[in-house]
């Protein structure tokens, strides 16, 4: 298996768009050639995370981005793992240049979904729950996931409060994210006296559904020295899944395939949390970060709630979450979450993420959460020098 | 690179089913588990095939399945490419063996749009066009392939007559084929008689829309030499692309990326389509049968319509172009259709096939498009023994 390096990447604004999907997957496309400073036909494929493409009346985009590039004899790939299929873009693009199929491969996701209105919009989603008996019967993500901040609150003496400091720490962090689709700073009185949308959960512990799209391209090591003096190296890149419904596991308060996920790429690696210096976490709800700083071994089970309160995930904390602010801050374009993770970390790895920078930083985790864990893939990045 | 092999194959029957994409995908795994004879534990990770999951209200399908099995800590990914989406479920399954990340997958596709009316799944499969500018502005498939076909009458003389004869012949295979979708002989009056589509095609130069799902167990070659004396190598799986939007084509009679992924499959496999002793091909209607037949190089460019008159694709022929009956007769449950391609060479070449079986076959070849070939897939697979 050849190292695989991350060369460069290109975003785009999250937030409402009028352009098609594929013409913001082209745009984040053509801004992470331009980034790597390739000769684009040496990229041989593309993989892009997509969830609701025909929500927009169009699927089977891969050729279509690939066109607009010009390279519209390149094959391309879409992925779909609900929200996490911006990451498993990612995972399966790594996998295609560490096994020497291809020396340079093109990653990226995109979604949009701002036409649709929020009821439609909140519909879509739950598609990616396991709908017949989650979604279909009434439960859509909010739901889903106010049953395991209810759950957690039981377990562990968590309180609203808690989650509301997720919130407005990662509010704090896109106020320095050009990209990120809502830069206001909020207070805990915003948070408790926003509209309630599942019990406990309330409109701002909510990520927004926001339009967008994030790329990179991923080279083998020789190909990555020819290109920049500061490759980014892919240290792993693992995946793992767990029970579809959330109502059939045993323990509502951590995802499986997130603990599982986080081990082996801990372990590919070779390091520990205490090696990484900032994580770039699924919090598509505020509990939903609290449950991956602990399914990701931050902090032990049940102390995930007071460390967030306690300030240890702020950027100067012990572990530092969500410098981008997050799914909740820097928004939520379903398909290219994943993907737009690598993009943070790579650029906070090159020092370049302005007043949100992580000082000194030199590797940097993500964690891209398909529905309530049903895929997790969690990749470890690092420089190198 | 290390050699893989399929070691066992499961399949619905093609029609109409009332049960969800979930389930077929997960009855044709499980009779794929059984056919291998595999500990199901041994296998790391799946990839299906699914083009309007949303059309049911459903996407993730990947932990549904994965969890249907038993097998939910192992991660699954559902891969988009249109028509291609099997194919392309199968082509990155090799790769994640033959990559040495898996020492066993799952691979397969499935769709289901029989609930749709005709008008509407006609739309969905057009979103598998470049919808703006093809499918949205009222060309969908028919049409599309219905412009080729005219085409080729005009550049080559052939006839209404010949894409018929593609038709009774892909009807006769079917007849032997137990999971066919249509299991009747029609004549030259059948066909060109029936309705007309979209001019000069009719009702029975097209595909049928079916339900089904298909399904293989690939494994490194240690692996798969523990579980059979009869393992079916792959030889070759390569992918390339096309301009999206037909009308942008230098020429309507070809698909470019069929000639590039057929070219790349045969190089790769170190053969000659003399060496192959069938081939089943992308005949989504009979125009395509006639230009797979071209690209892929059996028959000179503007001579595959008579050699379809000719009987030279029957069984017993110079070139035998599918045998299972094809997407004409066989069916085409879209997301299911390339993974099925492989289970049809999977029983001819252990001489499994019944009365459509193809005499002495040791090799075959599938050939998989997405749309009007943004995407193909061709794959070669040999038996060894």
């Amino acid at each position: 298996m050849r190292d695989v390096c991350v060369v460069g990447v290109g975003i785009t604004k999250y937030g409402k768009h009028d352009l098609q999907a594929r013409e913001l997957m082209t745009q984040a496309s053509q801004a992470a050639i331009q980034s790597a400073g390739i000769d684009p036909q040496r990229i041989s494929s593309g993989f892009f995370g997509n969830a609701f493409g025909v929500a927009e009346k169009q699927g089977h985009l891969g050729p279509l981005i690939m066109t607009a590039l010009g390279l519209e004899s390149k094959p391309a790939t879409v992925v779909e793992t609900a929200c996490a299929s911006g990451g498993t873009a990612f995972h399966h693009g790594y996998r295609e240049v560490a096994g020497g199929f291809s020396d340079a491969v093109l990653i990226g996701g995109v979604e949009r979904v701002s036409m649709l209105d929020t009821l439609t919009a909140t519909t879509y989603f739950a598609y990616g729950s396991d709908f017949t008996y989650e979604g279909g019967t009434g439960c859509s993500f909010p739901g889903l996931y106010a049953t395991m901040a209810r759950s957690y609150f039981q377990k562990y003496g968590a309180t609203e409060r808690d989650l509301a400091n997720v919130a407005i720490k990662n509010h704090d962090n896109a106020i320095h994210n050009p990209v990120a689709h809502l830069q206001k700073r909020i207070t805990m009185e915003d948070v408790l006296g926003s509209m309630k949308v599942a019990d406990p959960l309330k409109l701002y512990d909510a990520c927004p559904f926001s339009d967008g799209a994030a790329a990179a391209i991923l080279c083998d090591e020789k190909t990555a020295k020819e290109l920049t003096d500061t490759p980014i190296y892919i240290e792993a890149s693992e995946r793992a899944g767990s029970i579809a419904a959330l109502h059939d596991r045993p323990d509502l308060t951590s995802l499986p395939g997130a603990i599982a996920a986080g081990q082996a790429a801990l372990k590919r690696a070779k390091v520990t949390v205490d090696d990484v210096d900032l994580f770039e976490v699924h919090d598509c709800f505020t509990i939903a970060e609290i449950a991956a700083s602990e399914d990701l071994g931050l902090f032990k089970k049940g102390t995930g709630a007071k460390a967030a309160t306690d300030g240890l995930t702020r950027i100067g904390g012990k572990h530092v979450i969500n410098p981008s602010g997050g799914l909740k801050a820097k928004g939520h374009p379903v398909g290219a979450t994943g993907a737009g993770q690598i993009v943070e970390v790579y650029e906070q790895l090159l020092g370049e993420a302005g007043g949100r920078q992580v000082d000194g930083a030199m590797r940097g985790l993500t964690h891209n959460v398909g529905a309530t864990g049903g895929t997790v893939v969690v990749n470890v990045l690092a420089r190198r020098n």
